[in-house]
């Protein structure tokens, strides 16, 4: 006896079963049948309202069980597993060994040597004075290495930070103008991060950032970074008067605008240093063992190019510089701070937009290397702990920090083991604060143009752009958007619409799911969609539909009509196939995930529909939350017991048993 | 032999299984194995790009496939199938009766003895001359007897559109001072209405109106309905001076700070109107088949009060009364229209605001009639009808219309066979404008405010908010946003708060999805919740999760820690109980009803944390989009031909199989 057949003979009122393209399947019926075995739906386990409440707010706020660890501890335990949860560092110092320092000091040292000139240049993207971008890159990383839980964060100032930074302040105030209330609208702006970012880990709304997608940030990115880019053309060609605008056709008719403001010396020379400096990105990223090379490099091209200006300099006229840097540690700024007058609101949503971008960044980049090292990056954490070091960095003359990409890299590639690398770099910048800033005096700007350049166009990302394109053309989409709307209007607004178009697709998705005829795949209890597999057959009589997605307000219409239409194709097909006629619609829920009072005036509705064609309707395997929801709504007490199955193989069995018995 | 435990002999590796509670359910293992199945999963049928495009579109725009009737038909059929199609007139006059004009006439009568009096109450509501109202219920219901589909609409002024219009405009323009003004900018906004709703019809965007759900209108009519009736004691208690402001806090003092104003003929008069008309509310309420009584209270009332007034005009003095009316059919007012100047941006928000809210009740009340008598209204056909209509009606002194719920009602106890009552009706405003005005000129204003605050008290619907709360604690919050924002706030943000709820509701399921671990019910090849399902049993050395929503950037981050998570809680759990420990997670993808490349990157990243950890990760059942992404994305070869199952069935099946033979 063909043990398989049982199954199909679970169902076969007929004795044949039509594929899509019309033939039939003989199946025999020449043997026992089974006993008919129906299960029913289960109703989840009755709870209260506040129990409902309390589990759907704990899988919004803790969905890692955060406090797992304190179960069934000692008090002392406990104590002591709390200050490693709140202090990541007493987690590894005890166990810290000479061997884990040798690996840190090595790529703390390696990560300094790009922090200092990069510092520097991501300052003056800023439009800040050059000094407060070393700044922060000695206290920042010093709170960090204390409540960060990454191994291999680089923290310092970040490129597209600085830039936003810049962009949004000099659109109010002016930084050649009144340099000092633009430095307290920075630090103002940098406390307001932080004290964003450190909420919203406080208050375990980290989910917030997971709006801005990968696709909208590798537009947005690239964006931001042809911009940067751009803009660097007035440190490279040596012009005076540059646009403080960040559209793409202002930078470039500026440019193009002061011709006669182009030093040939300095473009001859920014240019030489800057196809040096690619190339040694090249190499490292061809051999990702010499990243020592690129990461080299910056450093190497700063010292190379002052100790030129210094000979050239009686030879030579007119080429930017530095100039003077004052020595010393950071000075407090609390008394800089700006909690009042006219610019407050600008201050507000500055620190909103770099926190948030500074968090999606640090963020991202935290995960990134704790998935390749196999250990957990807890985001509510990462954020208070990037919170906190902005919130003191504006108290102690720095500016937004986050963990960057570029230097997390290098961090990494050099083998950096724990967060002591941050304290190594920052003890680096500090030898650097206190006895070495004169040194920069002939530093020229066009190095720092070309530094920027080189470390922006790593964020440029067209083969991510191209994945998107061919995985997902909507992705792609909110990914252009962003792209053209930070490059044509502005940096907040195209990040707003990035993160619109990210959304209406989510809508789209919901408003016009994807409805299908399912067939049964002979001598087996699946049902699946006749499209797809050629194998699968229709049940005679049986219209089995599925819907794949939650019915909502916003589309119940949708799904209402189109399971009518559904049925009228199918009866049209039948007609002109001469088939039996349907005589009952199975809707396979087991993809509606969720269901809204809309939804269930519309399974009333479409049942009311159907009885007055004489049509049965029943639902198969509603998920748990519909299930509920079904019953509350009295619903069910129309559909009767017989109206509801655990899947759509048993209710063709019951249903076409039931036909048989009453015929 | 037991013919069903031939499934469960199909997985079964260890010869028991574990249920939740720990007991160990033995499975007889002394019969011949089945030759094991495993289906492919199917990839859909290739398309390219532009037909992809091409299908979205259609069921974007086209779910319904209006031109199917079109299809295989001759030239001639074609032409007056089109005319059909575009003038539903076409389809019933042909077959139009004595009997059913008959019908029609009664019900017509029945509508037009509620729609003069309330149009003249309506258009007060708006702040425009009564008679307005009453062109308003002559022009737009000849027009979409014409166009539109819905047997069963009462076309005319509604109090809602008339209450947002009026607030709307005369926040702006003072109604009393630039009346000229005030009507012109009511007549513009009239005009965008139409042509807005024409375009969503004429576009196919008609779903947009689905994003105002079913409890957001619940909560928004209720507010709108409590500030309209609040708004009439101005009426009821004689008042003069009142607020033009439409928040409940101004309404209600304004109406205690002009204690001196009340007139206390006023108030008896009106009070006593107002109970018998919400009496004979009542009464048709309770009884159905006396709906004549409500609808032919309000002319009653009219003429009774009107009476009363004449005889006690020389001894009661300071009741207002409605005055002259002109006398004549509609004046054209196409020159009226104003599309430059100022106040164009006012009336271009008005009408869209006005013109959305008049859609959704038009199409609402529509839909519901032609569910009760089982045809078809084509939702983008009656926007394009009602927008034609009040693009018309803007030109000819009408301001905006729509179906009214409480008319529509009547209309259809009444016995309304077909939109001829429509006509019907038309003609009864048309003899009272020809005609009757001079009987109006004593109407006191007291049985306006009456009649209005009988129509909108049946817009309070409790027991709809009720449900709500009893079935959907969310729908509820979205109900009581648009009731307390309309009251508080105002009319478009009370409105605009209730959707973001709405969408924010969407969002949130997104962005915490149900997830659930599955077991095995015996004998059966069904894998349900363990938590729902107290017949289900663990499957050992299986994980088996199930995620109840598509994968998005939104959730990615939340469904790899939930995942995590769960294999830690079940690790943790073996280790208590002593059981074999997992060697395979398996994820049903049956639910998971979209994916993008956030998502694929998780299910990536899932997969290789989960290798680190000498686990395996397969996929069950992921539906036709979510299979064409994966495989687009390149992860199937990573996963290989082995990480991918139909059915949670043949993956255990199957990889129960593989461990035996290489143990």
């Amino acid at each position: 006896m063909d043990i398989n057949s049982n199954r199909v003979e679970n169902f076969s009122g007929p004795a044949c079963l039509q594929t899509t393209t019309g033939t039939v399947v003989t199946i025999p019926l020449d043997m026992a049948m089974p006993p008919l075995q129906v299960h029913k739906v289960a109703l989840p386990q009755p709870r209260t309202t506040v129990q409902k409440l309390r589990h759907r707010l704990s899988e919004i706020f803790f969905p890692d069980d955060p406090l797992h660890k304190f179960k069934n501890q000692t008090w002392y335990r406990k104590l002591v597993l709390g200050l490693q949860f709140f202090f990541p560092i007493f987690q590894w110092a005890p166990n810290y060994s000479f061997k884990l320092l040798k690996s840190d000091v090595i790529s703390g040292l390696t990560i300094a040597s790009l922090a200092i000139p990069q510092g520097i240049s991501y300052a003056k993207l800023a439009n800040l004075p050059p000094i407060v971008g070393l700044y922060s890159s000695f206290i920042p990383p010093l709170i960090y290495s204390v409540l960060g839980s990454s191994k291999h964060l680089a923290v310092g100032p970040v490129s597209i930070a600085s830039l936003v930074m810049g962009t949004m302040l000099s659109e109010s105030v002016s930084y050649s103008e009144e340099p000092i209330l633009y430095l307290q609208l920075a630090l103002t702006a940098t406390f307001f991060a932080g004290l964003f970012q450190a909420s919203l880990g406080f208050l375990r709304l980290g989910f917030i950032i997971d709006f801005l997608s990968k696709a909208t940030l590798v537009g947005f990115m690239a964006g931001a970074a042809v911009i940067v880019a751009l803009q660097q053309l007035k440190g490279l060609f040596g012009i005076d008067h540059f646009t403080n605008k960040m559209q793409l056709i202002p930078v470039l008719s500026s440019v193009f605008h002061h011709r006669d403001e182009w030093s040939w010396q300095t473009i001859v020379m920014g240019v030489s240093f800057l196809v040096l400096l690619l190339t040694t990105r090249q190499i490292s990223i061809r051999k990702p063992k010499l990243f020592w090379v690129s990461a080299a490099a910056p450093l190497a091209s700063v010292i190379l190019s002052t100790i030129l200006i210094v000979c050239l300099k009686s030879k030579v006229h007119g080429i930017q510089t530095i100039g003077h840097l004052p020595k010393g540690l950071n000075p407090p700024s609390l008394n800089m701070l700006y909690f009042h007058g006219p610019h407050l609101a600008l201050s507000m949503k500055t620190g909103i937009v770099t926190g948030i971008l500074s968090l999606t960044e640090g963020i991202a980049v935290g995960r990134t290397f704790a998935t390749l090292k196999n250990y957990q990056v807890d985001g509510n954490k990462e954020m208070m702990a990037i919170g906190l070091m902005n919130m003191a960095g504006s108290c102690s003359s720095c500016y937004v920090t986050t963990g960057s990409f570029s230097r997390s890299a290098v961090n990494y590639n050099a083998g950096a083991q724990t967060v002591v690398s941050n304290i190594i770099m920052a003890t680096a910048v500090l030898v650097t604060l206190l006895f070495l800033m004169p040194l920069f005096y002939y530093t020229p700007s066009f190095i720092l143009a070309a530094i920027i350049i080189t470390a922006v166009i790593g964020l440029i990302d067209y083969w991510a752009a191209i994945r998107l394109w061919k995985v997902d053309k909507l992705d792609f989409l909110a990914c252009m958007c962003s792209f053209l709307g930070v490059l044509f209007i502005s940096v907040p607004l195209g990040l707003a619409i990035a993160i619109g178009v990210s959304i209406f697709k989510i809508l789209l998705h919901i408003t016009r799911p994807n409805t299908a005829v399912l067939g049964n795949i002979p001598s087996t209890q699946i049902y699946q969609n006749l499209n797809r597999y050629r194998e699968a057959v229709r049940v005679p009589s049986f219209l089995i539909l599925s819907v794949e997605a939650p019915i909502y307000f916003a589309n119940s219409t949708y799904i209402q009509e189109r399971i009518l239409r559904w049925i009228r194709e199918e009866e049209e097909w039948i007609e002109t196939n001469n088939r039996n006629s349907i005589k009952c619609v199975i809707l396979d829920m087991t993809a509606v995930t969720a269901i809204d009072t809309s939804g269930i005036d519309t399974i009333k509705e479409l049942r009311k529909l159907l009885e007055k064609r004489s049509l049965k309707f029943v639902l198969a395997n509603p998920v748990g939350s519909v299930m509920e929801k079904l019953h509350q709504s009295n619903i069910l007490e129309s559909f009767g017991l017989e109206g509801l199955y655990l899947t759509v193989g048993e209710a063709v069995a019951d249903i076409s048993s039931l036909w048989k018995a009453q015929p």
